[in-house]
């Protein structure tokens, strides 16, 4: 690692590897003096941020490296932040498909529930309509045949109780470009963070999107 | 009108009438001491908040007064300011449908050009697509029978540069029951406000939303 920082002077590290990983990864960066952008989920958060903090570097740290996802779950938590209740009376329908290997419901699904909970509806994480089947998912999807093994769709239906009003969100996402994007973005930003000497700081995806 | 009061005791006043009343309404209220709702658009506005700020009564005036639209219109705004950029690179579509008398193109479809050009997005009104024939609207959009004379649906696409990413977001209202319901909540506001002494101030639907 010496050898490396010595022939290429400083650079930046991006860990996408496994939930066992997160800490001793993240201690291991901290204690080489190595910034870096972490895409890696799990492990123990709390220790991760303590990590970053008590040390001489900075960090982007990510659970979503999708940029305009996270912009919309930020846009959807400040209307559950300052509209309390703008739904009440609405039915919520909540419908995601993913790659067949993809065993548990979508994260991004799940924090939007607790943003709908807050806007008036009564809603449980059981209740999302999961759908894994690549047959289905072609055809009465539309997901493109390429994309079968590879797609995080989501889509949210709001209807009136007396069923004059419909709101629909959809998010669709074919492939990994839109996160292998965000993690540039997310350089660019711990690039610039270096530059201007912080220290000891963990950085969110929030933070990239505000460019602040 | 001092008979009314005398026999009813105070009460508040909904104006719905026309642009051009708007502003010798709002001074026939305020020099009565007559709380009230304006959903009439047009007039001069600044003129219209100059006679409720100086008067001894407090208003609510609301071009719209369909809360949740106005809430994602805010949503919007929201991620407009915090976000600046947020969609750069990606493509837009707009389209709306209004029953066949509706000849300018929808104001909140206008107003949501704006957050998108902010969100990095160049697009102009004049791309908005318009959709006013009944047969069009029943066949192809969906629209019910029975609302073909009165809806107001409208559905903004951002489309990635590749083609890998799409956000879709849909209001569709039918006939005039969210207005309505919006109307009440702004009595209801107005109503906390005269109760707990507000004089010369003139609220917003935001307002209303925030229950402030």
């Amino acid at each position: 690692m010496r050898e490396l920082q010595g022939a290429h002077g400083d650079f930046l590290s991006v860990d996408y590897t496994h939930p066992s990983a997160v800490n001793a990864n993240a201690e291991f960066y901290c204690r080489r003096g190595l910034p870096f952008v972490m895409g890696t989920t799990g492990g123990d958060r709390q220790q991760l941020e303590a990590t970053v903090r008590s040390s001489a570097i900075v960090a982007v740290v990510a659970p979503n490296m999708a940029k305009q996802i996270v912009g919309f779950q930020a846009m959807m938590e400040y209307a559950a932040q300052t509209f309390p209740g703008l739904f009440k009376g609405y039915s919520l329908a909540i419908r995601e498909s993913h790659q067949k290997g993809k065993a548990d419901t979508s994260g991004t699904a799940r924090a939007m529930v607790r943003s709908f909970n807050r806007l008036g509806i009564p809603f449980t994480e059981d209740q999302i309509a999961m759908e894994r089947d690549p047959q289905t998912q072609k055809t009465r999807w539309g997901v493109p045949e390429g994309h079968l093994a590879g797609h995080g769709w989501h889509t949210y239906t709001l209807v009136s109780a007396d069923g004059t009003v419909r709101f629909e969100f959809t998010h669709n996402v074919n492939g990994r470009e839109i996160y292998a994007l965000g993690t540039l973005d997310a350089l660019l930003y711990l690039h610039a963070r270096v530059a201007a000497g912080d220290r000891g700081r963990m950085y969110t995806m929030i933070d990239v999107l505000k460019g602040s």
